[in-house]
């Protein structure tokens, strides 16, 4: 029969519905190929036409002096970087300035790159652009919230081809990401621990639910998750703030994060997805009951009415099958 | 320049980006139309074809004898009607059993049937037989929440194109709910009124956000809202209680469900939308901090990283626009 099973860390309730666990075919959809080609004429993210957008914040350059990542503001942004923390009030009503930050980081001059495809030195720069736009925008004191994240194909809220994560930086602690902390509070508050060790220490233990690791790192299907194939890519250290992510850690993230793509490319038909650095905000970065992490979220199924109702979601697959499916995939490392 | 909104009855901070509101056509799609016939013969939910579904659960009889409304057990729920609520243990993990209630409301045996199309007294019946499903449900000691909803539409999430809702009953309180509940409880502390209420309150006297109202509701769209076009139909009748609906509030929402989806039917090109019925838990239904209301969304745009790390939604519309578009649009009252 069915599972009801809770996230320890947020205190959430999901349904497994492990008696219809679906396998891997039922989730490779027909989908036009992403065969694109490594220049777009229309593309204001290929090289050549960096004219087409906001002018360069940060780039890396290659060997031979062109631009290897980039990054620029996000042209189309709903938060601008002007305006003030101040609340208004307009009856019960609570409102504030849009004030934010929004920036583009375009992964790769090639239109068609991918992280399938990219080399893990690459992957490497690319995992330290997000340290320094996450300190960049950190360095600004409205800001409470730093959110870095990539959106892959048309289902994950994509709409453009060339391959780029985000930032988004937000003057609010989203009360998303409170309940979040509080509940990690409460849990370290109960039992002494890091609710994310005590997670990572029974996966590495019990190693059912285990994709990959390396020295730094282990990826696993969380047990209480609400979709399909979902993973996190969990530090071994313990550490609430990605900032303080050293040289080791950024090489061994590039190496895994390349490693698991891989095996949802080759597991899944390369499917859309999201992932997100799941770093607290700035009162919360020396805080030893939080630990950063990055949660990688394939968009192979709908959200509907009861999701949206209750908050409560429901994976039709198995974190367990999931798991060995991934484990078992030639990653071509 | 953009806005920062927060919804004062769950603390939630939105992003309404002013400054670049779009227009009602820029969400018509170009989608298949619905041109479904009456009848289906692969329709397990069209008449003639009861004997593919579950035995009925209950019905409402036309003059003709034949069933209007029909509910059954859903076939594919996750969760099953067997279990109990102890909560079980593996190491710091939490699970419990998938038990359940998942039920299907089928609107009419009408297989092209909608609510723009049905007369407000079949609608009437279909409210009585939400209630009747959602007080069957909570006969169940096991029970703790109730969620009713409507799905229509493959964006939201619906694969059935027969007109049909659905009841599902969990055996615990989802946390998404817990912290709502919190939230209005603790305004109720500070003000000793109830949030909903004073919402409503301050909606009907600016008449900027309202829709459309009727003796017993109002019809808005909420000062933070993160969906285009999302409204809510709020009792004008504060009572926490779904269940303590009386008949005269039942013939006035299903005029005004009517109204509103009708609305939205010529405004946005028959979209697809979501409803849920927000209701209390089991032990809050006597809770004067909470108050019973319908949440229609509309599936105009797509959840991406953002989002889905943070739980912070980016309304790229502006609530008063909403409003006056669909206020001012023909809906043949």
């Amino acid at each position: 029969m069915s599972e009801l099973r809770q996230n320890i860390a947020t205190r959430e309730w999901y349904v497994i519905a492990t008696e219809r666990s679906k396998r891997p075919h039922d989730f490779i959809h027909e989908r036009p190929i992403r065969d694109e080609m490594p220049y777009s004429e229309k593309c204001p993210f290929c090289v050549g036409n960096e004219a087409q957008t906001p002018s360069t914040l940060q780039q890396v350059a290659g060997d031979d002096g062109r631009w290897q990542i980039r990054v620029i503001s996000n042209k189309f942004s709903a938060l601008q970087p002007v305006g003030n923390r101040e609340r208004r009030t307009d009856g019960v009503y609570r409102s504030m300035d849009g004030f934010g930050i929004s920036e583009v980081i375009i992964e790769s001059p090639l239109h068609n790159h991918n992280l399938v495809k990219m080399d893990v030195d690459h992957i490497e720069k690319l995992i330290q652009v997000y340290r320094d736009r996450y300190v960049s925008a950190m360095a600004d004191p409205r800001i409470e919230t730093v959110m870095i994240f990539k959106n892959y194909g048309p289902s994950a809220g994509c709409s453009m081809a060339h391959p780029h994560s985000q930032l988004i930086a937000t003057p609010v602690v989203p009360t998303h990401i409170r309940h979040r902390l509080e509940s990690a509070k409460r849990y370290c508050d109960d039992t002494g621990n890091c609710v994310f060790c005590d997670m990572l220490a029974q996966e590495m233990a019990e190693k059912v639910r285990m994709v990959v690791e390396n020295d730094s790192f282990a990826v696993f299907c969380p047990h209480a998750s609400g979709g399909a194939f979902e993973s996190l890519i969990m530090p071994k250290r313990h550490e609430p703030a990605f900032e303080n992510i050293n040289p080791k850690e950024m090489r061994d993230l590039a190496q895994i994060l390349k490693n698991l793509i891989t095996r949802y490319y080759y597991a899944l038909g390369d499917p859309d997805f999201n992932y997100t650095i799941k770093a607290p905000p700035r009162d919360e970065s020396n805080d030893k009951s939080f630990h950063w992490y990055i949660k990688v979220m394939p968009r192979l199924t709908k959200v509907a009415g009861f999701e949206l109702g209750s908050g409560m979601y429901i994976n039709v697959t198995l974190p367990e099958d999931n798991a060995r499916i991934l484990r078992e995939t030639a990653c071509g490392d």
